[in-house]
């Protein structure tokens, strides 16, 4: 078990590994896992290092750090700690259900502290497993407001990730400025094949042969942000849309379930629009 | 082992099974497997069976069935004959190799009758592999021409169905008209995503977690005709653009074997832009 | 929609496609999907032919196929109506949750009657999400009388399927003849490797690269049932026993509700100690 | 690209990394991909580390890190080079056909230096691709005087590895003790599950919904060496044992082309009965 996890996103340069190593082995701290990639396009570094002991004085360990590697390293000393984090929904429990069921037996790797949903449907079964819903219609109001009283409702709570869970509606430049890498979204399709509405309606027009999910942050321009994961599954003739639908909801289900495991385990960096994820 | 295979399409109707299978009967014939499916949107049926035995006058059965099927229904009875193909290539050798080999040991299901390709450098493998290669430069010469050059070509040949493994060169609409359903084209994409040129370097911009391939029926519009076959593998950060390029040769080798495959062997039913496949 | 489903099995002969159809036709059904198989070593044939539209009185058709058809000719006539089901858990959550959900949104295909569990940690889940628990310990008591209870309790129900949804206890032959082809179990590894106890552990050991799951129906025989459903993943050298069965609950649970739904569709047919299944 | 690689394995201990890293640093070595794991039950420590640039004396380098790691600590400090292989073949084409075009066109990553058949039917194929064929047969020779005569063959040549591409003899202790660790052969189902002769029936037999291949090296237990890569494939009712086979050969083909890259990439690493494969 890793008790203690340091991140780290800075400019390429020689011997970066050895430097950051060597604080590590001055703490006495044990490495038992490390990845680390270089971005030759981008001259950009990542490391995700885990040691199986930690300290008490995470602080030293960060700014030592940071007196060796280029100006603008970002750091994070992490003691692992659960993540905190919202879901919004519409009608579809699929994804939803996934994550509730892992966080009342407390194995999603982050605490649900609540759902959000602009139609009523999930509100029983979001109860039921623990987790206060609260219901913000989108209708009669302006997507202005809707938002806002979204956010409000939000501002409740000490969140680190939204969470939409086949949110059906589209979101705000505003609202995702507020929460830069911090939404998470999955989408219908093997982005970035049919971007925007009716993917499934799209993919059978098309007469594909295999369908997919993707997850990806959130950012201004529709289904664009980075991608965290995506699968596809096979599909035949003898699937209409409808089917497509139904077929698609177990690997959006999985896909999202996927992305979710692999953000709470400090498993992703963001570097433009790209992650790179430490699998 | 299938010795009589009947393919059928038609407008769908009350009964139809029930009448062919009966036609069928009356002449002794034994159903060992039989698919059907109706595209209920096209309102029209498809039908393979195939039967363990065979008869001589397949005319007779063919006229019977013909009187009994709605009008316009595309009726074959085909005693299974291995069918004749050509295949077009540029530089690559992996999706060529796959099909010369399966050629050379007849267990491709199709003869190659000769390779045409716009470089040389696939010259001394086809030949090596018992494969007329004819070079046709698509250099200082209008597409026109070099269009006229190739069909020239094809023509002295018999020829059930046309392979582009990897040809590089847009074909113009008079060629394809020319082979209606009958050109096959392996495109390095999983289609509708990253039509045209260079998809993996499309694919590496946007930062994708899969990749695919798709071989499809070649129409007028560029990368739009029916699909026959997908499929996609994983990739992750690491891969650059090239890396994409090479992990893509496998599932572009794959698909397309598979999707010739599934032709050779009267699989694949055209309808409109898409296919149904009796996998 | 299919409004009404024919279920046939019975010896292979010529003509039995034209003779069902025929009769189908009589009664003007409209045939929209067929599905047939010989099993040629066995010299069986099985067929589910579904219609878009339904009839009166199927008792006479069922009358009408048995007269044609060879003799024990096994012919179901299926207005589709949901299954009847129960449940059996030990502690592990993942498959239960996931029928439970499905369940409780009504897209299960059948109605879970109850869930027996030898631990009381799934009675709130259960209970949360309107399925009655009964709590049967195996702790000091016979197998006998262990296993009586149970029965004792299922018989209360009527039940078309009881689901092993990862009950850790070997079930007698006995139990088993009660409920031949009826009960269905979850194995956590691709069958016939590492039957019996402790997969995980045993695969960990061998170092072997995929994992997987398979869903049978549960015979006399530990492990050794018909299998309907097989899926596997990737592992790696990273992997220990524990890993892998966290990793493994995912197909475990994905297998298994592919498995139900093929077999609340009636898309399964066992034959000897296969399947076939209509997918 | 990576112009100098460098292979670790020994005993773990703390600052590992750091000092190994420090060494490189040192000699201006700039590392662009560093994997590194540790076997905690069996407190091993690898590493494989690829620097973008080289040095000229890479004995200085080895000898630093000696003495620096704990003893018998396995160091290998690798300029990259084409590596040096025999296939031993019986009479199926596909596996080697595949080795042989990657070899043709020089991106196996490895070189042929000779195919070894006991049946001549392969002989063309590799002489066409201008690689030698020794034809050995099995016939009217003890297994002893066989195994001899290609290891005779075999000592003609500076080989790194022996790939056995479907050869369909078993190899005995002696054989094996030979060459440890260099053996590498495709079997054809996903072990543990049917060791041994005719995995195909076996599978058939079980009635199995996927069957696979294991690339593994040879020790002198059957079937039971080292597990380098392994994949499935989905099957149904509709397959014999000879279907099976059929389908069954497109991943034996992959799975040993993708361990055979690997391993010519110096990706894989031998602990006890397992690997260490950073893919």
């Amino acid at each position: 078990m890793n008790k203690l996890l340091v991140l780290i996103q800075c400019k390429d340069e020689v011997g970066l590994v050895a430097n950051i190593t060597r604080i590590l082995a001055s703490h006495q701290l044990n490495i038992i896992a490390m990845r680390e990639f270089v971005d030759e396009e981008e001259q950009r570094f990542f490391a995700r290092i885990s040691c199986s002991n930690s300290i008490e004085n995470t602080e030293v360990l960060k700014l030592e750090l940071q007196e060796r590697l280029p100006q603008n390293a970002l750091i994070e000393v992490v003691p692992k700690a659960d993540k905190s984090i919202a879901v919004l929904v519409t009608k579809e429990f699929h994804c939803l259900s996934d994550i509730l069921i892992r966080n009342y037996f407390k194995t999603l790797g982050a605490e649900v502290k609540c759902v959000i949903g602009n139609y009523e449907n999930l509100k029983e079964l979001s109860e039921k497993l623990d987790v206060p819903f609260h219901y913000i219609s989108h209708e009669n109001i302006s997507k202005e407001d809707f938002e806002s009283a979204i956010i409000k409702k939000l501002d409740q709570y000490e969140l680190d990730y939204i969470v939409l869970a086949k949110f059906m509606r589209i979101i705000s430049p505003n609202f995702v400025a507020r929460y830069k890498h911090q939404i998470i979204n999955i989408h219908h399709s093997f982005l970035p094949a049919f971007i925007g509405a009716s993917p499934y309606q799209q993919a059978f027009k098309r007469g594909v042969k295999i369908i997919g999910a993707t997850a990806h942050f959130v950012t201004n321009d529709l289904d664009e942000g980075p991608i965290i994961n995506q699968q596809t599954i096979h599909v035949n003739h003898t699937y209409g849309a409808k089917q497509m639908a139904i077929a698609g909801r177990e690997i959006e289900k999985s896909v999202l379930s996927k992305a979710l495991e692999l953000i709470f385990d400090d498993r992703v960096f963001v570097v433009g629009n790209k992650t790179v994820v430490f699998e």
